[in-house]
Protein backbone atom coordinates (compact mmCIF):
# COMPACT_ATOMS: atom_id res chain seq x y z
CA UNK A 1 0.00 0.00 0.00
CA UNK A 2 1.78 3.63 -0.98
CA UNK A 3 2.22 5.59 2.18
CA UNK A 4 2.63 9.24 2.47
CA UNK A 5 3.12 12.01 4.89
CA UNK A 6 0.00 14.57 5.18
CA UNK A 7 0.58 17.93 7.39
CA UNK A 8 -2.60 18.05 9.49
CA UNK A 9 -2.96 21.55 11.39
CA UNK A 10 -6.59 20.12 12.45
CA UNK A 11 -8.22 22.49 10.66
CA UNK A 12 -10.95 22.33 8.03
CA UNK A 13 -8.83 22.29 5.10
CA UNK A 14 -5.70 20.29 6.15
CA UNK A 15 -8.66 17.72 8.07
CA UNK A 16 -10.00 17.84 4.11
CA UNK A 17 -6.46 17.23 2.68
CA UNK A 18 -6.27 14.16 4.88
CA UNK A 19 -9.70 12.55 3.70
CA UNK A 20 -8.57 13.19 0.37
CA UNK A 21 -5.44 11.39 0.68
CA UNK A 22 -7.01 8.43 2.31
CA UNK A 23 -9.73 8.22 -0.70
CA UNK A 24 -6.84 7.94 -3.35
CA UNK A 25 -5.70 4.93 -1.59
CA UNK A 26 -2.79 5.95 0.82
CA UNK A 27 -1.79 4.64 4.20
CA UNK A 28 -1.37 7.82 5.98
CA UNK A 29 0.66 9.32 8.67
CA UNK A 30 -0.10 12.49 9.91
CA UNK A 31 2.25 15.26 11.02
CA UNK A 32 1.11 18.12 13.34
CA UNK A 33 2.99 21.18 14.30
CA UNK A 34 2.86 22.51 17.78
CA UNK A 35 4.82 25.36 17.54
CA UNK A 36 3.38 28.21 19.46
CA UNK A 37 0.77 28.91 18.03
CA UNK A 38 -2.19 31.09 20.24
CA UNK A 39 -4.38 28.73 19.10
CA UNK A 40 -2.83 25.62 19.74
CA UNK A 41 -6.67 24.04 20.16
CA UNK A 42 -6.41 23.26 16.90
CA UNK A 43 -3.60 20.41 17.85
CA UNK A 44 -6.34 18.78 20.32
CA UNK A 45 -8.55 18.81 17.11
CA UNK A 46 -5.99 17.37 15.22
CA UNK A 47 -5.40 14.43 17.41
CA UNK A 48 -9.29 13.81 17.21
CA UNK A 49 -9.22 14.32 13.56
CA UNK A 50 -6.74 11.83 12.77
CA UNK A 51 -7.91 9.36 15.05
CA UNK A 52 -11.80 9.63 13.23
CA UNK A 53 -9.76 9.55 9.88
CA UNK A 54 -8.14 6.39 11.37
CA UNK A 55 -4.68 7.28 10.01
CA UNK A 56 -1.76 4.55 10.40
CA UNK A 57 0.31 7.32 12.81
CA UNK A 58 -0.20 10.29 13.87
CA UNK A 59 3.08 12.55 14.86
CA UNK A 60 2.52 15.39 16.79
CA UNK A 61 6.25 17.48 17.07
CA UNK A 62 6.70 20.12 19.10
CA UNK A 63 9.24 23.03 17.59
CA UNK A 64 10.25 25.97 19.09
CA UNK A 65 9.71 28.26 16.41
CA UNK A 66 7.46 30.45 17.93
CA UNK A 67 9.73 32.33 20.24
CA UNK A 68 12.18 33.47 17.49
CA UNK A 69 9.74 34.22 14.61
CA UNK A 70 7.65 37.56 14.69
CA UNK A 71 4.19 36.76 13.66
CA UNK A 72 0.80 37.57 15.05
CA UNK A 73 -0.16 33.57 15.40
CA UNK A 74 2.59 33.16 17.97
CA UNK A 75 3.47 36.66 19.46
CA UNK A 76 1.43 37.85 22.10
CA UNK A 77 2.15 41.88 21.35
CA UNK A 78 0.67 41.26 17.72
CA UNK A 79 -2.91 41.57 17.78
CA UNK A 80 -4.79 39.36 15.47
CA UNK A 81 -6.57 41.32 12.68
CA UNK A 82 -10.16 41.46 13.24
CA UNK A 83 -13.09 42.38 10.99
CA UNK A 84 -11.46 42.93 7.66
CA UNK A 85 -13.62 42.82 4.10
CA UNK A 86 -12.19 40.70 1.51
CA UNK A 87 -10.33 43.58 0.12
CA UNK A 88 -8.34 43.98 3.45
CA UNK A 89 -7.69 40.55 3.32
CA UNK A 90 -6.00 40.41 0.10
CA UNK A 91 -4.51 43.84 0.06
CA UNK A 92 -0.71 42.46 1.42
CA UNK A 93 0.93 40.02 3.27
CA UNK A 94 -0.89 39.69 6.36
CA UNK A 95 0.40 40.04 10.16
CA UNK A 96 -0.65 36.11 10.71
CA UNK A 97 2.35 35.26 8.09
CA UNK A 98 4.31 32.70 9.68
CA UNK A 99 7.86 33.39 8.01
CA UNK A 100 8.64 30.03 5.87
CA UNK A 101 6.06 28.32 7.84
CA UNK A 102 5.08 25.56 4.97
CA UNK A 103 8.49 25.14 4.22
CA UNK A 104 9.72 24.22 7.36
CA UNK A 105 6.90 21.85 7.14
CA UNK A 106 7.27 20.53 4.21
CA UNK A 107 10.90 19.88 5.13
CA UNK A 108 10.35 17.97 8.13
CA UNK A 109 7.53 16.01 6.35
CA UNK A 110 9.97 15.25 3.23
CA UNK A 111 12.34 13.85 6.26
CA UNK A 112 10.16 11.89 7.54
CA UNK A 113 8.68 10.81 4.04
CA UNK A 114 11.77 9.36 2.95
CA UNK A 115 12.67 7.98 6.49
CA UNK A 116 9.37 5.86 6.06
CA UNK A 117 9.29 5.23 2.04
CA UNK A 118 6.47 7.12 1.76
CA UNK A 119 6.12 8.26 -1.72
CA UNK A 120 3.70 11.79 -1.16
CA UNK A 121 3.26 14.75 1.18
CA UNK A 122 0.14 16.53 1.40
CA UNK A 123 -0.23 19.75 2.20
CA UNK A 124 -3.25 22.24 2.06
CA UNK A 125 -1.88 24.97 0.69
CA UNK A 126 -4.63 27.02 -0.94
CA UNK A 127 -4.22 30.12 -2.79
CA UNK A 128 -7.72 31.30 -3.74
CA UNK A 129 -8.58 32.51 -0.25
CA UNK A 130 -5.70 33.34 1.35
CA UNK A 131 -3.92 35.12 -1.38
CA UNK A 132 -1.44 36.62 0.52
CA UNK A 133 0.59 33.96 2.00
CA UNK A 134 4.19 33.43 -0.30
CA UNK A 135 3.97 30.15 0.74
CA UNK A 136 0.85 29.17 -0.77
CA UNK A 137 1.21 29.77 -3.93
CA UNK A 138 1.67 27.37 -7.36
CA UNK A 139 5.46 28.79 -7.81
CA UNK A 140 6.29 28.50 -4.45
CA UNK A 141 5.41 24.29 -4.10
CA UNK A 142 6.82 24.24 -7.50
CA UNK A 143 10.16 25.34 -6.01
CA UNK A 144 10.21 23.36 -3.26
CA UNK A 145 9.72 20.22 -5.23
CA UNK A 146 12.69 21.05 -7.11
CA UNK A 147 14.52 21.01 -3.54
CA UNK A 148 13.46 17.31 -2.96
CA UNK A 149 14.20 16.40 -6.58
CA UNK A 150 17.85 17.85 -6.18
CA UNK A 151 18.56 17.02 -2.68
CA UNK A 152 17.42 14.05 -1.22
CA UNK A 153 18.64 10.62 -1.93
CA UNK A 154 14.94 9.39 -3.34
CA UNK A 155 15.04 12.15 -5.78
CA UNK A 156 18.47 11.51 -6.80
CA UNK A 157 17.78 7.44 -7.32
CA UNK A 158 14.55 8.98 -9.07
CA UNK A 159 12.11 7.61 -6.53
CA UNK A 160 11.41 10.82 -5.42
CA UNK A 161 8.97 12.44 -3.17
CA UNK A 162 6.08 14.14 -4.62
CA UNK A 163 4.36 17.74 -3.13
CA UNK A 164 0.69 17.06 -3.17
CA UNK A 165 -1.49 20.30 -2.92
CA UNK A 166 -4.99 18.80 -4.20
CA UNK A 167 -6.82 22.03 -3.07
CA UNK A 168 -4.66 24.59 -3.86
CA UNK A 169 -7.24 25.97 -6.42
CA UNK A 170 -10.22 25.23 -4.54
CA UNK A 171 -12.94 27.89 -3.60
CA UNK A 172 -13.66 27.63 0.25
CA UNK A 173 -16.80 26.56 -0.50
CA UNK A 174 -15.38 23.75 -2.64
CA UNK A 175 -13.41 22.29 0.03
CA UNK A 176 -16.49 22.31 1.74
CA UNK A 177 -18.33 20.34 0.02
CA UNK A 178 -15.48 17.96 -0.57
CA UNK A 179 -15.35 17.94 3.48
CA UNK A 180 -18.86 16.49 3.73
CA UNK A 181 -18.45 14.53 0.91
CA UNK A 182 -15.93 12.37 2.87
CA UNK A 183 -17.32 12.19 6.08
CA UNK A 184 -14.75 14.72 7.45
CA UNK A 185 -15.80 15.38 11.08
CA UNK A 186 -16.60 18.96 10.42
CA UNK A 187 -17.86 19.97 14.27
CA UNK A 188 -13.96 18.52 15.23
CA UNK A 189 -12.03 20.99 13.36
CA UNK A 190 -10.93 24.52 14.17
CA UNK A 191 -9.76 27.35 12.13
CA UNK A 192 -10.25 30.64 14.46
CA UNK A 193 -6.66 32.25 14.72
CA UNK A 194 -7.76 32.44 18.91
CA UNK A 195 -7.21 30.05 21.13
CA UNK A 196 -11.10 30.62 22.85
CA UNK A 197 -13.39 28.35 23.82
CA UNK A 198 -15.62 29.45 20.67
CA UNK A 199 -14.55 30.44 17.43
CA UNK A 200 -14.68 34.31 17.65
CA UNK A 201 -16.00 34.97 13.95
CA UNK A 202 -14.39 37.67 13.67
CA UNK A 203 -10.53 36.54 12.07
CA UNK A 204 -9.67 36.19 8.70
CA UNK A 205 -9.71 32.86 8.69
CA UNK A 206 -13.59 32.85 10.72
CA UNK A 207 -14.76 35.10 8.14
CA UNK A 208 -13.36 33.33 5.00
CA UNK A 209 -15.01 29.99 7.27
CA UNK A 210 -18.14 31.03 7.66
CA UNK A 211 -18.59 32.69 4.23
CA UNK A 212 -17.42 29.09 2.58
CA UNK A 213 -19.80 27.47 4.89
CA UNK A 214 -22.73 30.04 3.68
CA UNK A 215 -21.86 30.13 -0.16
CA UNK A 216 -22.13 26.14 -0.01
CA UNK A 217 -25.26 26.41 1.92
CA UNK A 218 -23.75 24.07 4.81
CA UNK A 219 -24.57 24.83 8.46
CA UNK A 220 -21.35 25.02 10.33
CA UNK A 221 -21.17 23.25 13.46
CA UNK A 222 -18.96 25.29 15.61
CA UNK A 223 -20.26 27.82 17.51
CA UNK A 224 -18.86 31.30 17.60
CA UNK A 225 -19.25 34.42 19.94
CA UNK A 226 -20.39 36.20 16.81
CA UNK A 227 -21.61 35.06 13.63
CA UNK A 228 -22.40 38.44 10.64
CA UNK B 1 25.06 46.46 11.35
CA UNK B 2 24.04 43.85 8.67
CA UNK B 3 22.45 40.71 10.38
CA UNK B 4 22.66 37.09 9.22
CA UNK B 5 21.82 33.70 10.80
CA UNK B 6 25.09 30.94 10.90
CA UNK B 7 24.13 27.11 11.16
CA UNK B 8 26.58 26.18 13.72
CA UNK B 9 27.14 22.04 14.22
CA UNK B 10 30.19 22.82 16.34
CA UNK B 11 32.19 21.14 13.98
CA UNK B 12 35.63 22.29 12.13
CA UNK B 13 33.46 23.30 8.55
CA UNK B 14 30.43 25.61 10.19
CA UNK B 15 32.94 26.87 12.68
CA UNK B 16 35.25 28.47 10.21
CA UNK B 17 31.78 29.46 8.30
CA UNK B 18 31.07 31.39 11.45
CA UNK B 19 34.69 32.91 11.40
CA UNK B 20 33.99 33.95 7.78
CA UNK B 21 30.50 35.35 8.41
CA UNK B 22 32.07 37.94 11.25
CA UNK B 23 34.99 38.34 9.06
CA UNK B 24 32.29 40.12 6.55
CA UNK B 25 30.95 42.25 8.95
CA UNK B 26 27.78 40.52 9.64
CA UNK B 27 26.31 40.58 13.27
CA UNK B 28 25.63 36.85 13.44
CA UNK B 29 22.81 34.87 15.30
CA UNK B 30 24.52 31.62 15.60
CA UNK B 31 21.68 28.56 15.28
CA UNK B 32 22.71 24.80 16.72
CA UNK B 33 20.20 21.70 16.48
CA UNK B 34 20.44 19.15 18.82
CA UNK B 35 18.38 16.58 16.84
CA UNK B 36 19.38 13.39 18.64
CA UNK B 37 22.71 12.81 16.78
CA UNK B 38 25.16 10.50 18.51
CA UNK B 39 27.48 13.18 18.90
CA UNK B 40 25.54 15.30 20.71
CA UNK B 41 28.40 16.38 22.09
CA UNK B 42 29.33 18.70 19.21
CA UNK B 43 26.25 20.94 20.98
CA UNK B 44 28.19 21.95 23.57
CA UNK B 45 31.29 22.38 21.53
CA UNK B 46 29.23 24.78 19.34
CA UNK B 47 28.24 26.73 22.73
CA UNK B 48 31.70 27.15 23.42
CA UNK B 49 32.68 28.22 19.79
CA UNK B 50 29.93 30.65 19.67
CA UNK B 51 30.77 32.51 22.89
CA UNK B 52 35.05 31.93 21.93
CA UNK B 53 33.39 34.04 18.25
CA UNK B 54 31.55 36.73 20.13
CA UNK B 55 27.53 36.37 18.39
CA UNK B 56 25.01 38.38 19.45
CA UNK B 57 23.12 35.80 19.95
CA UNK B 58 23.14 31.73 20.12
CA UNK B 59 20.09 29.38 19.64
CA UNK B 60 20.12 26.15 20.65
CA UNK B 61 17.13 24.21 19.56
CA UNK B 62 15.55 20.91 20.39
CA UNK B 63 14.31 19.10 16.78
CA UNK B 64 12.51 16.14 17.44
CA UNK B 65 13.30 14.02 14.18
CA UNK B 66 15.70 11.30 15.45
CA UNK B 67 13.25 9.76 16.43
CA UNK B 68 11.45 9.31 13.00
CA UNK B 69 14.03 9.39 10.33
CA UNK B 70 16.53 6.57 9.33
CA UNK B 71 20.36 7.49 9.89
CA UNK B 72 23.20 6.06 11.16
CA UNK B 73 23.80 9.23 12.98
CA UNK B 74 20.65 9.25 14.92
CA UNK B 75 19.69 5.35 14.87
CA UNK B 76 21.21 3.08 17.63
CA UNK B 77 20.87 -0.41 15.24
CA UNK B 78 22.54 1.36 12.17
CA UNK B 79 26.35 0.95 12.60
CA UNK B 80 28.48 4.33 11.16
CA UNK B 81 30.64 3.02 8.39
CA UNK B 82 34.51 2.82 9.90
CA UNK B 83 37.83 2.71 7.78
CA UNK B 84 36.22 3.78 4.75
CA UNK B 85 38.41 4.24 1.50
CA UNK B 86 38.07 7.91 0.07
CA UNK B 87 37.00 5.77 -3.05
CA UNK B 88 34.54 3.93 -0.97
CA UNK B 89 33.16 7.38 0.56
CA UNK B 90 32.51 8.55 -2.73
CA UNK B 91 30.82 4.97 -4.11
CA UNK B 92 26.83 6.75 -3.37
CA UNK B 93 24.59 8.38 -0.44
CA UNK B 94 26.22 7.33 2.70
CA UNK B 95 24.34 5.57 5.73
CA UNK B 96 25.23 8.72 7.53
CA UNK B 97 22.64 10.71 5.26
CA UNK B 98 20.10 12.77 7.10
CA UNK B 99 16.57 12.72 4.99
CA UNK B 100 16.02 16.80 3.76
CA UNK B 101 18.56 17.75 6.91
CA UNK B 102 19.77 20.90 5.61
CA UNK B 103 16.50 21.85 3.56
CA UNK B 104 14.88 21.43 7.27
CA UNK B 105 18.45 23.71 8.88
CA UNK B 106 17.89 25.95 6.69
CA UNK B 107 14.87 26.41 6.29
CA UNK B 108 14.57 27.41 10.40
CA UNK B 109 17.55 29.43 9.75
CA UNK B 110 15.44 31.36 7.19
CA UNK B 111 12.43 31.75 9.28
CA UNK B 112 14.62 33.48 12.56
CA UNK B 113 16.18 35.59 9.68
CA UNK B 114 13.35 37.00 8.02
CA UNK B 115 11.92 37.46 11.72
CA UNK B 116 15.14 39.14 12.89
CA UNK B 117 15.46 41.24 9.68
CA UNK B 118 18.72 39.64 8.87
CA UNK B 119 19.78 39.27 5.45
CA UNK B 120 21.92 36.05 4.53
CA UNK B 121 21.98 32.34 6.06
CA UNK B 122 25.40 30.89 6.16
CA UNK B 123 25.79 27.08 5.77
CA UNK B 124 28.70 25.07 5.83
CA UNK B 125 27.62 22.93 2.81
CA UNK B 126 31.20 21.33 1.36
CA UNK B 127 30.44 19.37 -1.98
CA UNK B 128 34.01 18.28 -2.12
CA UNK B 129 34.92 15.95 0.63
CA UNK B 130 31.74 15.34 1.04
CA UNK B 131 30.61 14.52 -1.98
CA UNK B 132 27.78 11.98 -1.60
CA UNK B 133 25.25 14.25 -0.06
CA UNK B 134 22.96 15.05 -2.37
CA UNK B 135 21.83 18.34 0.34
CA UNK B 136 25.39 20.17 0.15
CA UNK B 137 25.67 20.75 -3.97
CA UNK B 138 25.19 23.78 -5.49
CA UNK B 139 22.08 22.65 -7.26
CA UNK B 140 20.64 21.90 -4.02
CA UNK B 141 21.53 25.74 -2.70
CA UNK B 142 20.30 27.09 -6.10
CA UNK B 143 16.89 25.47 -5.88
CA UNK B 144 16.65 26.38 -2.00
CA UNK B 145 17.16 29.73 -2.84
CA UNK B 146 14.48 30.06 -5.07
CA UNK B 147 12.20 28.73 -2.52
CA UNK B 148 13.46 31.50 -0.30
CA UNK B 149 12.54 34.26 -3.51
CA UNK B 150 9.33 32.73 -4.19
CA UNK B 151 8.03 31.94 -0.69
CA UNK B 152 8.76 34.54 1.71
CA UNK B 153 7.88 38.10 1.99
CA UNK B 154 11.50 39.35 2.30
CA UNK B 155 11.31 37.22 -1.12
CA UNK B 156 8.51 39.20 -2.87
CA UNK B 157 9.72 42.35 -1.67
CA UNK B 158 12.60 41.83 -3.21
CA UNK B 159 14.83 41.97 -0.07
CA UNK B 160 15.05 38.79 0.19
CA UNK B 161 17.71 36.09 2.20
CA UNK B 162 20.71 35.50 0.37
CA UNK B 163 21.76 31.84 1.03
CA UNK B 164 25.58 32.01 2.16
CA UNK B 165 27.68 28.92 1.34
CA UNK B 166 31.67 30.18 1.33
CA UNK B 167 33.50 27.07 1.63
CA UNK B 168 31.14 25.01 -0.88
CA UNK B 169 33.95 24.13 -3.17
CA UNK B 170 36.74 24.13 -0.68
CA UNK B 171 39.12 21.53 -0.25
CA UNK B 172 39.38 20.51 3.84
CA UNK B 173 42.77 21.44 3.92
CA UNK B 174 42.39 25.03 2.92
CA UNK B 175 39.06 25.52 5.10
CA UNK B 176 41.26 24.69 7.72
CA UNK B 177 44.35 26.82 6.86
CA UNK B 178 41.18 29.55 6.68
CA UNK B 179 40.03 28.14 10.21
CA UNK B 180 43.70 28.86 11.57
CA UNK B 181 43.89 32.01 9.71
CA UNK B 182 40.29 33.54 11.30
CA UNK B 183 41.42 31.94 15.03
CA UNK B 184 39.05 29.41 14.78
CA UNK B 185 39.54 27.13 18.35
CA UNK B 186 39.80 24.12 16.83
CA UNK B 187 40.69 22.44 19.83
CA UNK B 188 36.90 23.22 20.25
CA UNK B 189 35.82 22.07 17.54
CA UNK B 190 34.36 18.19 16.86
CA UNK B 191 33.72 16.49 13.89
CA UNK B 192 33.75 12.70 15.02
CA UNK B 193 30.01 10.99 14.27
CA UNK B 194 30.37 8.82 17.39
CA UNK B 195 29.93 10.40 20.85
CA UNK B 196 32.85 8.86 22.59
CA UNK B 197 35.47 10.95 25.21
CA UNK B 198 38.15 10.98 22.38
CA UNK B 199 37.28 11.24 18.29
CA UNK B 200 37.44 7.66 16.83
CA UNK B 201 39.82 8.27 13.95
CA UNK B 202 37.83 6.10 12.02
CA UNK B 203 34.47 7.15 10.66
CA UNK B 204 34.36 9.36 7.27
CA UNK B 205 34.37 12.24 9.02
CA UNK B 206 37.35 11.51 11.44
CA UNK B 207 39.62 10.22 8.34
CA UNK B 208 38.39 13.39 6.55
CA UNK B 209 39.45 15.65 8.83
CA UNK B 210 42.69 13.93 9.62
CA UNK B 211 43.59 13.98 6.18
CA UNK B 212 42.76 17.56 5.90
CA UNK B 213 44.78 18.44 9.10
CA UNK B 214 47.90 16.39 7.21
CA UNK B 215 47.83 18.38 3.87
CA UNK B 216 47.44 21.38 5.13
CA UNK B 217 50.48 20.66 7.48
CA UNK B 218 48.82 21.70 10.88
CA UNK B 219 48.59 20.07 13.57
CA UNK B 220 45.10 18.70 14.79
CA UNK B 221 44.47 19.58 18.52
CA UNK B 222 41.99 17.05 19.73
CA UNK B 223 42.61 13.47 20.88
CA UNK B 224 42.00 11.01 18.78
CA UNK B 225 41.15 6.92 19.80
CA UNK B 226 43.51 5.68 16.48
CA UNK B 227 45.60 7.64 14.26
CA UNK B 228 46.41 6.64 10.74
Amino acid sequence: MAEAVVLLSGGLDSSTVLAIARERGFEITALTFDYGQKHRREVDGARRIAGHLKVKKHIVMPLDIGRYVSTALTTGSMEIPQGRTRNEMSSGIPSTYVPSRNTVFLSIAASIAESAGAEAVFIAANSVDFSGYPDCTPEFLEAFQKVLDVGTKAGKEGRGIRIEAPILLMSKSQIIREAVRLGVPLELTWSCYRGGAKACGRCDSCLLRLEGFSKAGIDDPLEYEVRR
